[in-house]
């Protein structure tokens, strides 16, 4: 039997169970090309509440009746594709469900023995390569400057940070409560931690920045982007990578007078990590190393259960993950093995 | 004797004769390596309220009880430099008085035969400058595309839609008042100008931007700003050059939310053309034979007399200027030989 979680309703604020209905059906068969895989892993992403709506986004709406979709990591179970065998374990854009139909074009194998197939979704993957790319591509740390990161111990800043710290920056984070910010300091390393939710953001952020800021990697946006931008230095630059706080507002806030973008010279970058598909394999063969060695530190938040990923989605979009969030779907091959 | 305009109080608003007061004293001579230059020209630019005021800008502030500096033309009256000569006209900052003392090694000598003179502060001085180094290193037209100026018939507003018409963009302007766009459209032929003083100023945007806009070139801010930001197509970019409208607003308005850069992935990056010496030889090589062939038009606004210039800097603040702004303070050396 196969489980789907399907979209009914578009939410207008925060998603709930309210908005999907979890469908069974029966496993389907491949056609010709296809693969069938049964689900391990699902990545949860803060960009899929986009796909929630049906206003312009960077993600393809997702239509009502269907079933979400999100990266994910399965294990073949029938194969119409003579590059696939069952039993292998394949990444790629997965929908929710026990089993997935894919074109075996769309899917890339992963090796056996690597690295935790988890990290695939996380800090060797998606959000690893979003972090690595908006560092090589826009922000440029350098050797004594400052980077700030937000969200710093989600799945992107966490690997941002350590980034910039490989290049001699002094990495402050800010993150949400005490717990997430004792993490990244001690676990991490960063230079300092600020707590977004404590009253004086702005005087915190200063006190924690004395030489102003050369680099903010954006991931949160709202009042934590109101406390970092006139802080920012000559020549800085900003990493805009995503703006959670707002990901369920309707109607955003106004933002920053530009006018100090002029004499300062700032510099102010989107970044969708697929536009540069040849940052995934580089990132991958950098990295891999330092995840093995255990230098690359990383965090996961792991839900268990398809029945789970709506609410782990719902938390996720307030910051309730703590690292990258993850909903383990089928036991994972290499468990299996053991 | 000389005479020189001071700063007496900051404007906390628009500057104003009650600001300033002329002064008389004799004229100087120069020290060892110095020279000492009568005024022919002086540029008023719209940076220069940034001196005026005490807060930090990327201009330095001029002091109380001291002359106003700016960008001019002079012809060396005394020397104690061996480099020049009496009679040569020089290019430089200069104070605004009618005789200035300025070390030989700031100053660039002009060729008396080329050019117009004035055309070394506007068309092929720093604001062409401007809008080329704007253009080439942040804005980069390609064929097809639609590039937005506003201030388009300002001295870089003329020059940067002129340049995005020679990489074969749609150029459209925005200008303020009927006079204006009609020489935008008429006499550079950009394809469209929209005035910025009418009502729906967004629609009537979007109208002469039916394929949005790929460049967006910022010297004017505040509600110009507001509706070209949403037009901006993915990848756009804003070279953000100046934002005039607010320069005399000691609160200035917030911004636009910032979300959209992340999902287009906008590039917004600030300009100060002093960062790239070596684009002014470049701008000045390329551009004078278009100047000499006339194909590169551009349109001068011309007071006559130090004692105006207090009024026509405030005059040029709120858009009273049409094309590059210049006070003739001496005679130019070309009608002197004529």
């Amino acid at each position: 039997m196969r489980r789907s979680v399907i979209l009914r309703r578009r939410p207008a604020h925060a998603p709930g169970p309210e908005h999907f209905e979890l469908v069974e059906s029966a496993v389907p068969q491949p056609g010709p090309g296809e693969v069938v895989t049964r689900t391990i892993w699902l990545s949860l992403d803060p960009n899929m509440r986009g796909r929630l709506s049906e206003r312009k986004s960077y993600a393809a709406p997702v239509a009502l009746g269907e079933a979400l979709t999100g990266e994910g990591i399965g294990e073949v179970v029938a194969s119409a594709d003579p590059g696939f065998a069952v039993g292998e374990i394949v990444l790629g854009s997965r929908t929710w469900e026990t089993h997935c139909v894919t074109p075996g074009l769309r899917l890339v194998k992963l090796p056996r023995d690597g690295a935790p197939l988890s990290t695939y979704l996380g800090v060797l993957g998606m959000p690893g390569t979003t972090a690595y790319s908006g560092l090589k591509d826009i922000g440029r740390p350098q050797a004594g400057e400052t980077l700030v990161v937000s969200a710093a111990s989600g799945a992107v800043g966490q690997v941002a940070g350590q980034i910039a710290q490989r290049a001699g920056a002094r990495v402050v984070g800010i993150a949400g409560g005490p717990e997430k910010c004792v993490w990244v300091q001690e676990a991490l390393g960063f230079d300092a931690c600020v707590d977004h939710r404590m009253p004086h953001l702005s005087q915190a952020l200063a006190d924690a920045c004395p030489h102003g800021i050369d680099v903010y990697f954006e991931n949160v946006g709202g009042a934590v982007q109101a406390a970092v931008f006139p802080l920012l230095n000559t020549f800085g630059r900003m990493v805009m990578c995503g703006m959670v706080a707002q990901y369920n507002d309707p109607s955003p806030p106004p933002g920053p007078n530009l006018m100090s973008v002029v004499g300062k010279r700032l510099h102010i970058e989107g970044l969708i990590v697929s536009d540069k598909p040849e940052r995934f394999s580089e990132w991958r063969e950098l990295a891999t190393p330092w995840v093995l060695d255990g230098s690359l530190k990383y965090r996961e938040t792991v839900v268990v259960g398809l029945d789970n990923a709506v609410d782990a989605l719902a938390n996720l979009l307030h910051g309730g993950n703590f690292g990258k969030m993850l909903v383990r779907v089928g036991a994972d091959i290499q468990s299996a093995i053991a």
